[in-house]
């Protein structure tokens, strides 16, 4: 299991907006291989946006993250962040994170 | 409910050893006021460690952000990276998050 954390400058869409011109994506994404489930991010005050997702292992993650790059710049995403991660898992579990 | 995103460079301990010696920390983080669910990232390779919180509001957010920022560098940790986000739950649920 890894964890690929993605955030980056974006003018919007945000709230209701953002979830109704995003659905195909999400649903998109929900097919992906190796996709355990995505937490969605957003930020209006800040005009920031991304995700965490968690991954089976580090191959899918990797697909992923070089697919989704490429995605984000064709729509003109700048400064993208990626940072990907182990969980750990015990401390997740004391301290009540139901994803893992 | 409001996500807290944290990153910063970490010389470790990671894995089994950040579990033994972090159990105590994360004990009490599990009764910090307003907090959901912690998820503890990690990353031995590059040296970095850091979590995604999910507090009740902005406030208990913020007022746990200001102690553990005080307490990272009280521990020694420099580039501290904090994000604050709402979550889209409309979207996370399509891309089966379960801590929403």
């Amino acid at each position: 299991m890894k964890i690929l954390q993605v955030d980056f400058p974006s003018p919007g869409p945000f709230g209701a907006e953002m979830t109704e011109m995003m659905q195909g994506l999400a649903e998109s994404i929900a097919k992906e291989p190796g996709l355990i489930w995505k937490l969605w991010t957003e930020n209006a005050e800040t005009g920031e946006a991304g995700g965490i997702y968690c991954f089976e292992n580090l191959e899918t993650l990797n697909a992923y993250k070089e697919m989704h790059a490429a995605r984000l710049e064709k729509m003109g995403v700048r400064d993208l962040r990626f940072k990907i991660f182990d969980a750990n898992v015990a401390l997740s579990k004391i301290d009540r994170f139901p994803g893992l």
